[in-house]
């Protein structure tokens, strides 16, 4: 409590300076810590950029995230967009790349809060790879230059995990060389894509396809949904915010009602199946490929929305535990750390050492699925689609519920102040949180990967070769653990046989069982996240919120880009 | 899908009336229904009460809940204060008593969103604990004509659990027969006490008492900190809200910072200890009658904060359930109700069972309760106060951490919606979850519990009596679970012999492990609660959230009450 803030005007005198608890757990610690900060970061150079990117976003006011506890919805959405088109302006000017690890970075950094995740991550990547070359050239430069923003308009009021039952209809209509749009029922409203309720003029529409009278399942259409020049809404379309949640005020969620809208043939996404002049479909490759969108994004997910909320939990907890001290051990005696207390490293150690695990394991899947994504497009070889749809569905389903009761276990060791948002905590959970509904339901996620696992058995029975993820199903298995003594059990190779034994024992129910897991328990903090709880709520003493402004992103950042592409569509 | 709102506008037909899944679902339930409403509500008088208070409650437009999930923090903090005083003037006019079963159902309707909380609940039952008949007689009056407002401040922002540890002082100085109180450091500033950070005109202050340079500990005094004509903060008092939180935006929980703030002598609350007025200290009875206050507080919160919780959202997710329909289980069949997957059940009635369980174990806490304080207050006797605070701390503890993770669960089964503030389920969720903390944090309260149990151990070895709940402990236990066909797993005797064995392998580790769950899982739902997810979610497509205006809630609502006071004070 010595240092809870810096410039105080309050009656007490507060120093700026570290708290010496904090500074005197950071003495001498146990490991190379540069070592282990290069490995996180996957490599010196990583630091050293990421440090810069630091640097970057920490100086710049635009990016401060020091009022945003106190914005309406409204406001917290305007400044999503102000920072998403500065991030923009940043990038050109420093020479960051899209796909470069900067903006990964300045992603963690800001917390996330940026506008246009949807257009930037879902929907350019499916026309990326769903779309001709031609279509390509034509509608990514205008999205990349933020000409157009575009939002993914899949799931419905009335269907999200079961694709088959999406209702929004694109019936062909050869006289006009034109399709259809519909969302003929309530239940067929689009409902929940990201950037849709407030920003996007585009949209990927996933609609059944008619024509000649056949429906011939989910194919996606590109479609515009508002005015280039005034941003209101075209004709046959209604569009909105869907309202308040959990978290993820900034981002506009919304909902899209198409009543015979009608585009242009070619906005139909042709790479993998087209509809010739007089209505006739062709396919031109395997059906599972409009999945590959979906796994791609479940696998970025991960890293990003799941693990890195867990570590930072884990920092801001830590520290706090180092900082508040309860009850004398000894009277007259100081009141000890909470962190000292058993039960406090009960609750807070193993949500550390699962953040490493996490780390690495994420890293790994990411790494195979680059394999795939080059099998598929070099070589045209799918084959490793299920393999890396199971371990990805079954992996995602596993670190988001781990990573959010995690986050949980962090903000309730915080005590009451876990419970202000200005502990930072609150917001990881509600956020974390959403991660085991998006991307593929959870519940549902784990029956995919049973379903893969029982067909692995299967093969099992019949003899074949297994994908190399599951090949331990065929190793030997020892009938005993082999550790002797407790060091044993600070020896990974001892939990993979007993992920192994287990695995054979259930018949591996889930994949989940039968990973590795690195047994590290570090006892020091890995980042520089906002954990000065104390400090937070001090500072909050000095001042009041201000939120009156009302907020019109569009007409502010927006409107001169959006008119950009008017004369080029 | 078939009537998701009345009146809609939008381009669909939609009907008022019930859906038809629902009706389907009511149509000749298996029990006999109202005998089992006349069971929870608790007699067939009660039932009456409740629905008449549900119907003046739910014709009210200011106890409309309608547009909740819209405002700012200021303006719920705004509508919790209009809604706390008009309650106030109904009750006047209905004849309601401040004691009575209908303020509980009109708290329970309104989904606790009221100002005075902390007031009605913790201030007035703390002066009339705590104080002498004169206090009582001077205080009491005037609180419950909203002359004065009240909060209970105790915690600190360095100090929560330690209750000794606490730093506010409260010196007395003789020449002037009066204490002086003060917050020395940022970590003695009151924190977290409800009403407080913009009510508040007068708090019962705990602080550490010294006289003749000695400290007495933890003492109860009485302190004005805002004045009764303008509302501004007294000399020597800083005060404010502590700004935003998880959830509770209506209430304004503050903080207090006391520099030399001079009370009267007889604003000690002084029924069990006083200071004279040569300043010697008197302790007129036992030294843990302020921990008392605590104990009915948490008896209190159980069954209105966490068990009613988790009942509405039984209510919503299994109505959800019922009308959300995925993936044709035949082909060309209609799609199934979720709530007809094992998955969904395997979820959902575990939490409707677990709410009728504790539904019963917080009444019968609730009676053991009362007979403790008659004890207690007609005979001094004590003896059960142990008991009492290991059953409460043990029970709050295990009933707030089930309650927010079946809360949880209830959530998350409802997909992507239960993310949607307007399913209700979020807010019960962020609410609940606060049950864990306040009010003793939980791990605290457990190891309170298990402190108990020890010392119950301890007197097994000396052959000395054991206090009633924890009888068991003597009582033989079969070595084999007696069951012997399927039908036995639904007899509760089953259970508390299991349970009983479990306790004495375990040597009662945990109270918990000994108490008798009663087994009922129902399939039909319980009460009348915004469940309606789809109707919500529509309703929202037809209006934008109006969030304007400003919030002055103590000119509105508060000025005139508190004049009256000041020429009584």
């Amino acid at each position: 409590m010595a240092a809870v803030g810096a410039a105080a005007k309050g009656p007490y005198k507060v120093q700026s300076a570290i708290n010496p608890d904090i500074a005197s757990e950071r003495t001498a610690p146990g490991f190379p810590l540069e070592k282990l900060v290069n490995l996180l970061d996957g490599g010196a150079e990583r630091t050293r950029i990421r440090r810069a990117v630091e640097h970057v976003v920490n100086g710049d006011t635009v990016f401060s995230r020091e009022n945003e506890y106190f914005l309406t919805p409204t406001e917290q959405y305007e400044l999503a967009v102000k920072r998403a088109v500065h991030l923009w302006q940043k990038m050109k000017e420093l020479g960051w790349m899209d796909d470069g690890p900067e903006l990964q970075f300045a992603y963690r950094i800001m917390g996330g809060n940026l506008a246009f995740g949807v257009h930037n991550g879902v929907f350019i990547p499916t026309i990326t790879e769903l779309g001709t070359d031609a279509q390509i050239a034509k509608w990514v430069p205008l999205a990349k230059d933020y000409q157009i923003i575009g939002t993914y308009a899949q799931t419905e009021l009335g269907h999200g995990t079961y694709l088959r039952g999406l209702e929004t209809t694109a019936s062909f209509d050869p006289s006009n060389q034109d399709f259809i749009l519909n969302t003929p029922k309530p239940s067929s409203i689009k409902w929940w894509p990201g950037d849709l309720g407030r920003s996007a003029n585009h949209a990927v529409v996933l609609a059944q396809l008619y024509t000649q009278e056949k429906c011939h399942g989910m194919h996606a259409f590109i479609v515009q949904i508002r005015s280039l020049l005034d941003h209101s809404a075209l004709p046959g379309v209604k569009i909105g915010d869907i309202g308040p949640k959990m978290a993820f005020e900034h981002v506009d969620n919304g909902y899209l009602i198409l009543q015979n809208v009608r585009i242009p043939k070619e906005n139909m996404l042709n790479r993998h199946s087209e509809v010739t002049s007089d209505g006739r479909y062709i396919k031109k490759s395997f059906d599972k490929i409009n999945y590959i969108a979906m796994v791609l994004t479940r696998v970025k997910v991960i890293a990003s929305e799941m693990v890195i909320p867990l570590s930072k939990a884990c920092v801001i907890a830590l520290r706090y535990s180092v900082v508040r001290r309860q009850s004398e051990l000894k009277p007259g005696e100081m009141e000890a750390k909470i962190l000292d207390y058993q039960t406090q490293q009960q609750k807070l150690l193993p949500q550390l050492a699962t953040t490493f695990a996490f780390h690495f394991m994420s890293s790994s899947l990411e790494t195979f699925c680059n394999q795939v994504k080059v099998q598929i497009k070099s070589k045209g070889d799918a084959s490793s689609l299920p393999e890396l749809h199971a371990l990805s569905a079954g992996l995602k389903a596993l670190i988001s519920d781990a990573c959010s009761a995690g986050v949980e276990v962090c903000r309730r060791a915080c005590g009451g102040h876990g419970y202000s948002k200005l502990s930072g905590l609150p917001s990881l959970y509600t956020r974390v949180v959403a991660s085991c509904t998006y991307e593929g339901e959870n519940t549902v996620l784990q029956l995919q990967t049973a379903r893969f696992l029982i067909k692995c058995l299967n093969k099992i029975d019949c003899g074949e070769p297994l994908p190399q993820s599951v090949s331990y199903l065929y190793e030997p298995v020892t009938s005993h653990c082999s550790a002797k003594e407790k060091s044993d059990f600070l020896k990974p190779f001892i939990y993979i046989e007993s992920y192994k034994h287990r695995a054979h024992r259930k018949k591996a129910i889930s994949i989940a069982d039968a990973l590795d897991y690195p047994d590290k328990q570090l006892n020091s903090a890995i980042g520089n996240y906002d954990g000065y709880v104390y400090q937070r709520l001090f500072e909050w003493v000095q001042k009041a919120p201000t939120n009156a402004k009302e907020n019109p992103a569009y007409e502010k950042y927006l409107k001169p880009r959006f008119r950009l592409a008017q004369s080029k569509l």
